[in-house]
Parts: C-alpha cells; sequence; structure tokens
C-alpha cells in the first residue's frame, strides 16, 4: 500500500528543501538513511563502482557534502582519474529516492588536520590500515589499524544536480541543477 | 554495539554462498534489502550515475542476474555507451555490503516477450511512459503510463567479481572473480 503524498513533494522549491533538511539529518543522526549513501565513481578502467560512505557534512548554502576516507582507497583513486561523483540515498520513510552529481575535490594534509585534530578519536581507526584498503592478505584479519593523519583524506563534493524521486501513489521526479540557481524541474519518473 | 561475527563471515566458502543466498532471496522477499540494489553506470559523457533498480532474477550457477527497465531509461542509454555496472546493497541485518562488477546485455523483443506475457499487470505499468523517464514535464504529473511491451527490456548482468564487506567486532573483506572460478581472497577492509 503506497502512502499519501508527503506534502513537501508536490512543490519544487519545498522538495528542494526536503533533499538538504535529509541530507543535514544524516550529518547529526547515525539512523537517517542519508547518514550512509551510496557513492558512485568511475575507476581509471572506464567502469563505475559503488560503495557505502559515510556523510560528514552537508552545507546547502553552497551546495557542498563531504564525504571522510582512507586516502589509499579506491575511490580516492577513481575521482583522481575522473573527478565525478554520484551520490544515492533510498529514504524508506519520506518514500524518496536521492540522486546527486557532483564534482570531488581531495583534500589532505594540513587542509584537513582541524577535521583530524577534530574528530572522535574512535572514527580514526578507519584510516591508516596496514595493508592499505583493498589489498589481499592470507588471513582475513591479517590487518591492522594504524590511525594516521596522512591517510586521512576529505572528498568535499560540489553538487551539481540533483534528481529527486517520491514514490506516492502517483509518482513525482525533479530535477534541479547548479547552473540554474537549483530552479527545478519536474520529469517524468 | 557491533553484532557477533556471522559463522558465514568467517569462512571464504560460505561467505560466497550468503552473498548468493541473499541475492536469491531479494528475487523473492519484497522487504530483502536484495530487492532494491542500487546500479551504477556510466554515462556516454564518462560521469557516474546510480539509481534504485528492483532484482527480479539470480542465478548462481551462471553468475547472472536480471533488473527489469524501461527500455527508455537512461541507464539502458548508459549501458549502451559503457557496457559495465556495479551493483550494490548493504543489509543492515547481515551487516553484509556486497558489490557485484558485472557486464551488462540489454534484452528486448521476442527475447523478453515470455518474461512480459509472464509478469504481473500492475508491474506492466512500470514500462511504456509517456513521455518517456527523464523528459521534463510542466507539472510533475503531466505523465501517463502506458504499458508498452516494446519499452520493456531486461539487463542481464554477467558478474565477473564480488567484493564483501562483513562488518563485525573486526571488519572481514573478500573477493571473489568469475576468472578464478570464485575462489576467494581476503582483503584488507
Amino acid at each position: 500500500m503506497m502512502p499519501e503524498l508527503h506534502p513537501w513533494a508536490a512543490d519544487l522549491t519545498e522538495l528542494h528543501m526536503q533533499v538538504w533538511t535529509r541530507l543535514a539529518g544524516g550529518v547529526c543522526d547515525r539512523r537517517a538513511p542519508t547518514r550512509h549513501p551510496t557513492l558512485a565513481t568511475v575507476t581509471p578502467d572506464d567502469k563505475p563502482q559503488a560503495r557505502t560512505v559515510v556523510l560528514h557534512a552537508a552545507d546547502k548554502s553552497i551546495g557542498t557534502l563531504d564525504i571522510h576516507t582512507d586516502l589509499h582507497s579506491s575511490k580516492v583513486a577513481d575521482l583522481r582519474t575522473t573527478p565525478f561523483a554520484a551520490l544515492h540515498v533510498w529514504d524508506a520513510a519520506a518514500r524518496l529516492q536521492m540522486r546527486l552529481g557532483a564534482t570531488a575535490t581531495i583534500l589532505t594534509g594540513p587542509d584537513v588536520a582541524a577535521l583530524w585534530a577534530g574528530g572522535p578519536a574512535a572514527s580514526r581507526q578507519s584510516y591508516g590500515s596496514h595493508p592499505a584498503p583493498g589489498q589481499p592478505l592470507a588471513q582475513a584479519l591479517d590487518y591492522a589499524k594504524q590511525p594516521d593523519p596522512a591517510s586521512f583524506a576529505v572528498l568535499r563534493l560540489t553538487v551539481h544536480s540533483i534528481d529527486a524521486l517520491h514514490l506516492g501513489a502517483d509518482h513525482r521526479r525533479a530535477r534541479f541543477d547548479r547552473d540554474t540557481c537549483w530552479v527545478g524541474t519536474w520529469l517524468a519518473p
């Protein structure tokens, strides 16, 4: 049984706002679906890749999102070759699929020193494993976590487009682009 | 609090089996996370794209998955240019991220006539909307669903690689490749 239409899904401006409200909610709330988007990239041999990431910042005013990652992960290698990223979230409670197109800047070293120092110690465990993420191991646990600020990177995503799809009794889909100051357009779902 | 290790995550063969068991479960069970994977593709202008899809078939014996789609959707256009696809699922209950790399074949017309005829009438509503998916509309509901077998396509994904990540007290990650008969290798998570 499809839920009623969420009122915000009937208006382009409110729908756009809702996307950013939900993204900001993911930064705060570990249980929000927007906390763990799927990040898609293009590999150096021109294949798609997708993996779960953790959303650490969302700034509607300038249209940026931050993802923290190990500098030696394959997503960083992908983005060095093709700096475009797609972010995908399905929010079941909102019946809302969010698809964001973005350009990624890889921030490291002094640019992220304050974020490293300000983050919780437990989170630092995620940056600096040896061998590096994706390297083969003889046994499953033949790796060590060695928190290392030199392995810490922030992917700053400058969002260029948002595709929002609300599933209700009637589906509604809209697209918002930076180039047109985020004025939305309805699309066929 | 991290859950205990799932026993199947400690053994490469069982982990590989678990991925396919969960994929097959998604075909049957509408509520399984594997029912709605995220499909990533590469656009003709070399950007990543990702969207939710519905898993309609999973055959471990030959390593294929079927996704049904409108022939006029952008994912079909993407796959015509770059036939590689990535499929992503996060199964929260299993604490398991599944990432599959595949080559997509686009089946249409007589090749899918039996699947069209055998599918539930309600599902056919998803294939053949006018205007086509992604086309701009003056108003949100300026589209009509006109079930049309000529708009029905099956994306048959021939899986080439599986990356499975189990999050427990210790994370375990493995990769399985068709080229090596799916014998797995542990990877650093």
